[in-house]
C-alpha cells in the first residue's frame, strides 16, 4: 500500500476517486414489467408500432366531416344525418358522407370519410336519425390521430431511467412487456467486532448486538440493491479475510461493517487490499461522522469499510454506498431525496475543511418549520431514530447561525 | 341513490368524506424486522432493557478514576499504573483502583473503579506498565452510562411510524427481531372497457391495450399495498357487477378503472353502489384531470371508480387512493413526496373552483430550473412519461403566470 493512499479526501474527492475505478459495464436482465417498479432501464425500449393504432373520439358526441359544420351556430345549425355508431373496440363498418354522422364514444374509432368529432353539448336532436349541429369544429377537433402519442420506432424511455408507475403503464400500452433492466446489485454485509453478537442472542456483560447488518440492509435495499447479510466475524485477520473473500466471491459488493477502534481499522484495510487490485483507494475523508471510511475496488467490484458505530456507517453508507449502487445500475437521473427547508435552531460550530452532517428533528413553532440539532455520542443510534433528517455544514464553512435557513434531507 | 350524493366536491372535501367512512381498525401482524423496511408500526415496540447495557468507552485509550487525573497537565502530568487491558466483548475481570489506569478500545467495557476514559492521544508512555496522563478528564468523560441511549420500559418507536433503515437497526439493538406492522392492504384492480384488451394482446382495429392496471399497480406498490390485478371487464352491468363482487370479496380494497363515456361511468355508479353500504359517497369532483371521479365505502371497504383515461387514472389514484392506503395502514407522518422549486415556463390558465393538475417537465436554462407544461389531450399516457412531475393550479385561482416560482412534485 502506498502511503499517500492514506491522504484524507473530501467527500466529493473520495466518491470520484471510488467513482475511476468502477468499471462502466451495467450487468442487464430481461423482466416482466409487472416486476420493474423503480428498476433502472438498460436498454431502450422501442415503440413497435403508433399510438393510438386508429384515429379515436376524445369526446362523446358526433363523427363528422368538419366541412359539413362550417358556419354552423346556435341559430343557424348544420343539419346532419345519423348513419350508425361507432361501436367500442371495433372498426365501424361504414363510411360517412357529406351530410352525415355517426354516433361516437370517448376513445371509440373514427369511421372512414369522418375527421372530427361534434361534442353531444353542441349538438340537439332534430327528429330520428337527424341532427342539429350548433358550433363547426375544426379537421381533427376532439380526436387523437394515429401516432399521435407514440411514432413507431421511437424510443420509448431512455437508458439509465429508473421506471415509474406511468412509464410502466406507457410500456403496456405498446405492447411490451418485458423489458431489460439493470440486474440488482447483491451487497454483501460483513459485521465485524469480538463484541459483537447477533440481534437474537442475549449479550454477555461487554456485548452489544449487531445494528449495522440492519441499517445497511435497509438503505441497500432503498437503493435498488439486494443485501446479503453474511453474519459477524471476530477481529482476527484471518478469520476477516476468509469470510471477507467468501462473500466477495459470490455478490456484487463488499460491506465490512468495521470496528471502531484504530488497530481494528488498519487490519480491515489490510484485509481489503488483500481482496483484489486496485485495493483500497481511500483511507479516510473529510467528514463527520465517518473521517475513518474506506473505499476500496478490488477487481472490479466496489468494497467498503465503514466505521462500526452505527450513526457513522449510516451517514458514510448513505454517502457513498448508495451514489455506488445507483452508478452499477447505470442510473441517469439524480438520487431524488425529500428535504425539507427549516430554521436552525440552536447555532452549530464546525471546523473549515470538514463536511459534517447533523441529525436534526423537525419541529414547528409559530408557524415555522425550525431544525433542532440533536447532540449526541455517534455510538447512539437512537438519535438517528429520533431524528427527522440530516443537514450538511458545508466544507468550508465554520458553522451555521441559529435562525438561518438550512436544507434538511429527510433520512 | 340520493341525487344530492352527486355534488361536485372539492378534492379535499372529497378525501375527507371518504375518510370520515372508513373504518379506523388498522389490520396488523408480526413480521421480522428485516423484511419491516417501510411498513407501518401497528403496535408500539417497548425497550427491554437498557442500552447501552454496560458502560462503554466511545474512545481508545485508558479506563481511569477521573479523580487521579485532576490537575493533569503536560508540564505537571499524573502518573498511573497501567494493570491490564479491557478485553473487547467480556467484562474486565479486575477492579481500578486509586492511581490505577487499564487499557480499553473504542466500545470496549469500563471495569468497575473506572468512571472515566483518557484518549491515547492525552497520554504518554512513562514506563513498562506506567503512563503519564497530560489533561484530567472529568466524571464520565468519553463514557456512555447504562440506558443513555434508551431506557428499559422507553417506547421504541411511535404507532404509525414508517420503518426507516436506522429505525431496524435501533430494534436490533435492543433485542427486538420481531415487529408488528400494518398489514399490507390488497387492492383488486378491475379494467372495463370493451375496447380494452391485455397489453400482451395484439389489438385489433378500434381496441387499445389495457394501461391503467400497470399504473394503478406501480401506485399502490409504492402506497404499501399489495396490487392484485383482475383482468379486464366489457361494459356491461352484470359482467361488471359479477367482477366487481368477487374481487372485493378477496381484497381490502377495489379499484375500478372506469371507462370514459357518460354512460359507463353512470353503470360503473350503480355497480359499486350494490357492492355494499353506504356506497358512492362521491361521484365527481372539482379537478382537472379527474372530475368525474367516484369515491365509495362498501361495507367497510374502500372502492375507486377512476376515470378511464390514463392521465386522469393515475392523476385522481394519486390524490385519493394513495392517501387512502396509508390510513388503513395508519401512517401518521405526512406522505413524503420529492419536490421541486422551478419557474413557470409559461403562462397557464384555469379555472376558479377547480384543481387544475399540470404535467410539467423540467428544464435547465441559464441556471435556473424552469418547468414546462406539457399540454397534450388526458388520453395521451405519454405525456405522463415526459413529465417529470404535476404542478397544482389552487382551487381559487384564474392560473398562474410565465416567471412565477412554483411547486413541482416529482410524479
Amino acid at each position: 500500500m502506498m502511503p499517500e493512499l492514506f491522504t484524507v479526501l473530501t467527500p466529493q474527492d473520495a466518491l470520484r476517486k471510488l467513482f475511476d475505478h468502477l468499471p462502466g459495464h451495467v450487468a442487464a436482465e430481461s423482466i416482466p414489467i409487472s416486476e420493474a417498479l423503480d428498476r433502472v432501464i438498460a436498454e431502450s425500449p422501442i415503440a413497435p408500432g403508433p399510438l393510438p393504432s386508429f384515429t379515436r373520439s376524445t369526446m362523446d358526441g358526433y363523427a363528422v366531416r368538419a366541412a359539413d359544420t362550417f358556419g354552423a351556430s346556435e341559430s343557424l345549425p348544420a343539419y346532419l344525418t345519423v348513419i350508425g355508431e361507432s361501436p367500442m373496440g371495433r372498426a365501424p363498418i361504414f363510411e360517412i358522407g357529406k351530410g352525415q354522422a355517426a354516433i361516437i364514444h370517448t376513445g371509440g374509432m373514427l369511421p372512414s370519410g369522418a375527421d372530427s368529432v361534434v361534442m353531444i353539448e353542441r349538438t340537439q336532436k332534430a327528429r330520428e336519425n337527424e341532427i342539429e349541429v350548433l358550433r363547426s369544429v375544426a379537421v381533427g377537433e376532439n380526436v387523437i390521430q394515429i401516432g399521435e402519442d407514440i411514432k413507431p420506432g421511437e424510443a420509448l424511455l431512455p437508458i439509465g431511467h429508473r421506471l415509474r408507475p406511468q412509464d410502466l403503464g406507457g410500456l403496456a400500452a405498446t405492447g411490451i412487456t418485458r423489458v431489460s433492466i439493470a440486474k440488482r446489485p447483491s451487497v454483501a454485509i460483513l459485521a465485524t467486532g469480538d463484541e459483537v453478537v447477533p440481534a437474537d442472542a442475549e449479550p454477555a456483560p461487554g456485548q452489544v448486538r449487531d445494528v449495522n447488518t440492519y441499517t445497511i440492509a435497509g438503505l441497500v435495499e432503498r437503493a435498488g440493491g439486494v443485501p446479503l447479510p453474511r453474519g459477524i466475524v471476530p477481529d482476527h485477520f484471518d478469520a476477516l479475510y476468509q469470510a471477507a473473500r467468501a462473500a466477495l466471491d459470490e455478490s456484487d459488493v463488499l460491506v465490512l461493517s468495521a470496528g471502531s477502534s484504530v488497530s481494528v481499522r488498519d487490519m480491515t484495510s489490510d484485509v481489503i487490499d488483500r481482496l483484489g487490485k486496485p485495493g483500497v483507494l481511500v483511507h479516510g475523508v473529510s467528514l463527520k461522522p465517518g473521517k475513518p471510511t474506506i473505499l476500496a475496488v478490488c477487481d472490479g467490484k466496489p468494497v467498503f469499510g465503514l466505521p462500526g458505530n452505527p450513526v457513522s456507517a449510516m451517514v458514510v453508507a448513505d454517502l457513498f454506498l448508495t451514489p455506488a449502487l445507483w452508478r452499477m445500475q447505470g442510473l441517469t437521473q439524480p438520487i431524488q431525496y425529500h428535504s425539507v427547508r427549516a430554521r436552525l435552531a440552536r447555532n452549530i460550530a464546525s471546523t473549515p475543511g470538514r463536511e459534517d452532517y447533523i441529525q436534526v428533528k423537525l419541529v414547528e413553532r409559530d408557524g415555522e418549520v425550525w431544525a433542532e440539532p440533536i447532540f449526541g455520542k455517534s455510538n447512539l443510534i437512537y438519535t438517528l431514530v429520533k431524528a427527522d433528517g440530516l443537514m450538511v455544514v458545508p466544507l468550508d464553512a465554520n458553522g451555521v447561525q441559529e435562525g438561518e435557513t438550512v436544507e434538511v434531507r429527510m433520512f
